[in-house]
């Protein structure tokens, strides 16, 4: 950037640490709030600070909360003898917008990555099991991505899981709705063949 | 969003008003945000803050600016017979950055667009008219766009200009450079050589 003003090139910066956001879209977005009303860019900082300050995780299943429990846990009609377990606080909502579960949920922030350096005490792993010990859970459904290592993760928390005796359950594989079989990769063809149910 | 946090609504709602960015992209932005530290956040919020507080615009060329009169403005080895009008600051630092000009600018903040509303006094062209009295401009370089709009405003001003008895000039309309003339739009290369130079 050639803008020589400080206090530009400083939002600039800090803009720019943020995902997916290099400094074109930095700047473009700092030209944009030069051009909005004071109040506007008021209402970012102070959201921003008021956010950072008011919200922390759920000290049970680590969903991100403005008490000391997520809303899930605080909801006695959830079934509480069933775990989701998902990566991110945005995979949890992406089961809730599904309305097809009922019950509790348990957020690890990370998946499994040895490359990266990440193992099972990088995660809530460790919190996940003193649940399994503490509270009355029958089914462990295992919603982690469907990548490697969202895979492997679910692999490793299988076995701990049964160790444990509960029944271990895994999101099912196959083909998305609305899509044309004809542009589905092989490998996802080859789960939904593989898992094919009677109708 | 399936979010009840209020907090962290509020964010996700400020982030949706930048440019590109919809409630998905802010969602992620404010889980990200959730995630680094209190020190990164508060850093990102005051940077915003002072920049709303310490840049406004130059008085005489309109491009952003700390001081009264913008840096440019302020350099006296700029060579002040020349006058390069742009849409936008940011075209302003396009320009710099190819240091083949070394005169001084005006931003317009815009572009003539009737279906829009946005007419001559919608922009700086009073200011613009304003300068060529009032200093000793020899040249106009008209660096709009070349977009309808951008081309259209070119136009206008070209009229206004020439009544004022300065040369007016326009940015050449060509081929880019690194570029194969097979991807080039019928248009380019039609003015690419209705353009030529001899060499």
């Amino acid at each position: 950037m050639l803008v020589s003003l400080p206090s530009f090139a400083r939002v600039v910066a800090e803009l720019s640490k943020l995902p997916g956001v290099g400094s074109k879209t930095a700047a473009r977005l700092a030209f944009h709030l030069l051009r909005t009303t004071d109040r506007d860019v008021e209402a970012l900082a102070e959201a921003l600070l008021e956010m950072k300050r008011k919200v922390g995780f759920c000290r049970r299943c680590f969903h991100i909360a403005e008490e000391e429990l997520c809303r899930t846990c605080r909801d006695p009609a959830r079934d509480s003898s069933r775990l989701c377990v998902v990566q991110e606080p945005q995979d949890l909502l992406a089961i809730e917008r599904s309305h097809a579960y009922r019950g509790l949920y348990h957020v690890l922030h990370g998946a499994l990555s040895p490359l990266d350096g990440i193992g099972p005490d990088d995660l809530k792993i460790p919190q996940l099991l003193q649940r399994l010990q503490e509270e009355q859970i029958e089914e462990v459904l295992l919603a982690t991505n469907f990548t490697v290592e969202g895979e492997a993760t679910a692999l490793y928390l299988a076995g701990l899981c049964k160790q444990q005796g509960v029944i271990v359950t895994r999101l099912a594989h196959g083909i998305p709705s609305g899509s044309d079989l004809e542009y589905i990769d092989a490998g996802t063809v080859q789960q939904a063949v593989n898992g094919r149910r009677e109708l």
